[in-house]
Formats: C-alpha cells, structure tokens, sequence
C-alpha cells in the first residue's frame, strides 16, 4: 500500500473539501490526509507521507516531515510557497495546465479589446450621459507587448495575433515562439516598453520581478498607454500606477491582482476612474482539469519511483 | 470633359469638407459638386450629373436630376436612402468596405468577450466594492449567433471561431461560409435562438428586419442571454428590450445604435444598469479607404459605360 499524500491548503473548509473529492476522485487508490486548522497535518500516517499536495499552505506547514520527497501545487503561482524558509528542500512541481493557458488567452484577449476598443472610456461617457464618437484603429496599428512568455504567454500572443494585434513578448529567456518576437532580459526592456500601447503582465513573481511595473517604466511606455496586470499585485508599485494614470501617463489600468486579495474595502483602488477592478478571475484552477493533471504526476512517481522535475527555486518559477 | 458628379450629405460642414477632400484627391480628374445647406444641389451644370454621391441625403434632394445614372452611398446601411420615395429609380450602390469587416469584426470580439468574461458584472461590483468571483467558462462552451451573415457577419463569425467561441450565423438565404453553420429563414428562426448564450445582431434594417428583437424573440433565448446591436436601433423594440432586462430574461445589452442618434440627453437606456452604450463606433467608414472604394467604381463607369450594379431595392441592402 502506497504512503499516504497529505493536502495542505489554506482554503475555505467548503473549497477545499471540492478539491479533495476531485483528488479523490482523480486517484481512487490513494489515501489523502488533511490538515487542521491550525494547518499542522493530522498525526498518526503524516510522518511516511512522501508526497504533499498544496494550495497556499500555512507557513512551516510543511516543516519536519521525514519522509517528503516532492511538493505539486494546486496553483501555477508558487511565489507564496517558495518564499516559506521552512520548506523543505525537495522539488516543488507548479501546475501546468493548457486549460489555464487558454482560459489566461482569453482573459487577454478580452483585456486588451477592451483598451483597443475605448470601453473604459465609453463607459464613463455613458455615466456622464455624454455621446462622443472617438477614432476607431484597426487592431493591427495596435501595439501590444507581453511580460511573460511561458505556457500563458505564448497562447495569449497567438491569440492576439490571431485577432490581428502587432504582439511582442519580452522574458527573461527570450526566444520567439510561434512567429512572436520575443525580446529578452534587462539590456531590450526599455526598448520594449517604447513601442507598447498596451502592456500585458503575466510574469511570475520572483526577487527580480517584484516591483519591475514601477515609475520608470511607466515613463519608458509612450504616453497614454495602457496596463494589464494578470501576473501579481507585488509587480506593480501601486502609488506609482496611480500618479502615472493620475498624470495621463497611462490611460487606463486592468487591474486583477493586488498585494493583499481580496482588495481591502475603501481602498483607493476601488474608485479610482482610470482603474477596472476585476476580482482575480484571469485564469481560475478548474478542479477537474487540475486534479487529472496532478493524479498523472503521482501515478508517474508510483510507477517509476523517480521524484518530478520540480520548479527552480532559485529563479522562483 | 466627364459630367460633373455630385456630392450630397446631411453631416456636419467640416466633416462633409473632409469627405469632399478625401474624394477630390482620390478621383482627381473628376469634378465634384456640392450641395446648399437646405440639400438643394447647386445650379448650374447640376442638371448633367450622371453619378451622385450621398451620405444620408435629405429627403428629396436627388429628385428632378434629368441625367442621374446612378448614386454611390458612402455608408454601408442604406435603410433611410432607399425610405425616400423621391428617389429616381437609379441603381444604388452601397459602399462594401473590406476595412470597414474588419474594424466590424474586432468590434463583435470585444463585446463578446466582454460578456463572455462578465465584465459588466465586475463593473458593477467594483462599484459596490464588492470582491465576488464567478464562474470562467471557455469560450467554447459559449454559443454566439450572428443575425446577418454578409461581408462584415462572415468576418465576425470567422473572428469569433479563432478565439475559440461555438459559432452559428442566421441570415435570411443561408448558406455556410467559412466553416460557419448558418441558419436560414423564418422557419428556424426559433431554433436559431433557442441555443444562443450571445446575440449579435448585424442584420440590414429592411421591411422584414424592423422590429425583429421583440419580447417574443427574447423570449425564445436562452434565460440570462446577451444581446449586442451593432445593426440599426430600429431592429429592437425598445419597451420590449427594458422588460426583458429587468426581468432577468436577458442578462445584458450592449447598444451601439438607436432609434434617435445622438441618443436624447435623459433618454432611460443612459441610465439602466443593464445596459451598455456606445454611440455607434462600431465600424465607422474611413475617409481614404471609403474614397478609394468609391473612385474605383466611377473609373469603371467611365471607362466601360456601364452603370454599376446596385443594391435590391425591394430587399433594401
């Protein structure tokens, strides 16, 4: 009989009780321990387990458990995770899952029309009772660039291509995919932002991201231009975002992560007329799809006994 | 030297200079006459006018014009030109723009995936400060009819099938294009509605067309469908439309064109949350790609003799 998996999350009880019966469900011959609430594992079988599957776990969750071989998150952003020091050292498996990639695609693809198409601007003529006609573009005059050119990225740059947008991507690693030219690392970003209109971030969050979307790069972007931030609140240093669009730096701001979720009530974001609030909704996990994916990997472990490639911890993703 | 042509218009004066600009640089061999602010042409060498050129002519003011052959529209819906029973029975071209399929296109994108993705709902909630997710479904599992499938429901429909939406057109001949399934005729009109989460209506406003979108229509959709108007205000009748959302028959309107444009200062649909206004920029033609079009058709006509064909009268497009 194979050691049990422990699930650790910070869930709601309801949440995480649906994603235990879709792991179940995904893997009828294996036992699945819980935490409590306090989020320290249940005793008695927690020592054996060697594999554990999170969401967001507590801090120190996972410490002191001898038998931990690997870790698969339930999320694709594991910035949380990584930053735990008590975890321990055995790889970190992120979900990768193409239903994600395509629900992210068209996200974007809705963010960006969005922009393209002057709704923000529409939308406070309408509440203003005001009937003003602006110049329609076609997409292709319409510059986009994507932060993040991974799973996402690639099929959200081919979906705006396929729409008819002029897509770039920049990445750490930078090479071009599917006939989108990537751009890559510090030395091509400023380049980058210069020819942008619409500004997509779906970066993961790491040492080296973390506040990337600040005032000079607003600066760098031609004036008037628009964000979208799908990647983590912490990319964007907020009193920058907001005197840039106070200043018509930027135009308008998507804006579907924040530093601390669910966006406090009364914060300033909340009403700030150059901002769309969405309540992170990009790319939701989808229980079934994630679960399948996740009882694959372990089936794969059970069968060959190798540990998952994990994530590189170093680079945070 | 060719007869004069002329050029009649109910905009204001800038834009019809404008216009006058665009078409004397793009057919700079011709002569272009213009009309008084009452809409009576100029004296003169009117009466030798082969060819007229019209956006929106008053009523009556193409009457009496011994020598017409023919009349240009330099819109695409040519529903109140061919209302005026004072119109010499000439043919009628509309102008089929493959710009304006384009730009019509992208607009059918953005406000499908604006309701795909709920973004009135967010609005409403960013609002209420109120952080609620829903629901994503793919795009896939999302219905979209297209009513009207010539030049610019074709593109939409093709457009609409990339981003990955579940796509059927419904027209009055019917016929599939693009790998589009297209719906034909009264007799499936029902069945067209009854599997439709989004309705965008594209269709010519015609005898047939008028009133279209009424309670009985709404009433065969889906509970909680969308509906998109970017065809003529005069399809939707207006009280049935405001029943239909306050009852939760349809969840969301998103209204390009009205029965009065502008839209009255004060008019109800302003302010009803249901509602989106935009003050019809969906494919607003384009001066130097509608000249050019235009100017194609009056060098034939010079060259060949032949007067160009126009639009069925009787079907109205």
């Amino acid at each position: 009989m194979p050691s049990p998996i422990l699930l650790v999350t910070s869930l709601e009880p309801a949440e995480e009780a649906a994603w235990r019966a879709a792991l179940v469900e995904a893997m009828p011959g294996e036992t699945l321990l819980g935490a409590t609430e306090s989020g320290h594992v249940e005793s008695g079988a927690a020592p054996s387990a060697e594999i554990a599957i999170v969401a967001n776990p507590p801090p120190g969750a996972l410490a002191g458990l001898p038998a931990l071989r690997w870790v698969h998150s339930l999320w694709a952003g594991v910035d949380r995770l990584v930053l735990d020091e008590t975890l321990p050292p055995v790889p970190v498996v992120r979900l990768v899952d193409p239903a994600l990639a395509g629900a992210m695609a068209e996200a974007v693809a809705a963010a960006v029309l969005h922009l393209h198409r002057d709704l923000p601007r529409y939308a406070e003529q309408q509440r203003q009772g005001l009937w003003r006609q602006h110049a329609v573009r076609p997409a292709r005059e319409r510059h986009v660039t994507l932060l993040g050119m991974g799973e996402m990225g690639s099929a959200a740059a081919k979906l705006l291509q396929a729409i008819g947008f002029t897509v770039q991507g920049w990445s750490r690693s930078g090479t071009a995919r599917d006939g989108v030219p990537v751009l890559s690392g510090p030395e091509s970003w400023a380049r980058a932002l210069a020819c942008t209109d619409i500004l997509v971030n779906l970066l993961p969050l790491t040492v080296e991201t973390r506040g990337l979307l600040d005032r000079e790069a607003f600066a760098r972007l031609p004036r008037g231009a628009a964000l979208v931030n799908y990647g983590r609140g912490a990319h964007v240093v907020e009193g920058d975002l907001i005197e840039a669009l106070d200043a018509g730096v930027l135009s308008h701001a998507i804006l579907d992560v924040f530093e601390t979720e669910p966006l406090p009530r009364g914060h300033r974001l909340w009403s700030h007329p150059g901002v769309t609030i969405l309540p992170h909704v990009a790319a939701p996990t989808t229980l079934a799809s994630a679960a399948a994916i996740v009882a694959a990997t372990v089936r794969a472990f059970r069968e060959t006994g190798r540990v998952p490639a994990g994530i590189d911890r170093a680079r945070g993703y």
